[in-house]
């Protein structure tokens, strides 16, 4: 059975920045299920499997198809109950979402600020065109002004982290002795950052740097 | 068996005001477990049970004495298996240290500032200067200096809830379809600025008024 993620790239088809594209790369490996990576710019996504969804991450599994990271998480959890679970239990799916909303109503704003520019000069001339018009549209401002704010959201970053860090002081992952889709979740939003050209963010002996470092390992094993 | 919750009271003992009380409260009704209260002012903590904890909670469950919420939490959920879950599996246990760690960094700073002169101004005599002299060495300046920010604090606390209030639009509790431990570690920060008088922080119809209602109504009906 064939099983497709297609994920976002930029003008270089080997570097996918989308957040919510890792947190789905992660759920995979987690579950161990191999997949093939299909890189798409943002103007392709509504030519993808019929106009199926607006954004990605879209996950082709056999002829089933999903849209949606956390809808897909649900999804291989439901299809894949033998395999490592993604959420150990009913509690930890439910606190998943508000560790969502807490990573994309404080980490994903300011990354926004800190990585709008860099984003842009990393996509393709046809894409740039529409992320420019898109984004200026919801920022209310052109990217140019959003990354005025730049430099005082990098040093305002470190404090946004100070629940994780505090968290970390009791058990070494968000779902606690190991990763889980919470942990893949946040670590979307600083994967992000770092593969947009936004690299020491954090001190790297903070034990965020840490748990980020060993989420990557985690990835990089599966 | 006997059971016994110390918690914090101000100079009326009927006020209890901590906000870790609260969440033990919760979860002692949520596990449908009979329990007495008894209402100890801050210099009384030393005295109880031969100097067992500095600080409150403390639960007396026949000859155990446990003290910190969460400790408190775990131990009934390990001694009370068979009572409704507080956590919903090991999961949900994980992350409700996060949920902690974000309500503790986010939600405790921003009460105290709001509340630390009425909390202070409810306290018996005793208590009032021990409050005041280990507060003002922990906040770094006196009770009335932290109580110049507070119309500043009560602006921007709304916009500190946007976590939890961007999780309402999936599920009716952190939970998810009932409360759990982690609805009570939050219930408790808003509990707090609740009963030093500082109610009206968020519209009644922001949805995470709702949500406290909501808790409140189980909490009653316990």
């Amino acid at each position: 059975m064939s099983r497709v993620l297609y994920s976002l790239c930029g003008a270089d088809s080997s570097v996918r920045f989308s957040p919510h594209c890792w947190k789905v790369i992660l759920a995979l490996k987690h579950k161990g299920l191999a997949f093939e990576e299909q890189p798409v710019g943002f103007t392709e996504i509504p030519t993808l499997e019929d106009g199926f969804s607006k954004t990605v991450p879209i996950l082709k599994d056999g002829d089933k198809l999903i849209a949606d990271s956390f809808a897909i998480a649900i999804y291989l959890e439901q299809t894949y109950p033998d395999r490592p679970s993604l959420f150990k239990g009913e509690g930890g799916l439910a606190m998943a979402r508000f560790v969502e909303a807490w990573s994309q109503s404080t980490l994903h704003p300011a990354v926004t600020r800190i990585a709008v520019k860099h984003i842009h000069d990393m996509l393709a001339p046809v894409d740039q065109a529409y992320f420019r018009e898109s984004r200026e549209a919801r920022l209310g401002a052109t990217l140019e002004e959003v990354a005025t704010g730049r430099e005082a959201e990098i040093s305002g970053f470190s404090e946004k982290c100070t629940p994780l860090r505090n968290m970390l002081k009791f058990q070494p992952f968000i779902g606690g002795s190991e990763p889980l889709f919470s942990d893949y979740i946040v670590f979307g939003a600083f994967q992000w950052a770092a593969l947009t050209g936004n690299t020491g963010l954090l001190d790297p002996n903070d034990p965020v740097s840490n748990w980020f470092e060993r989420c990557l390992e985690f990835s990089e094993k599966g």
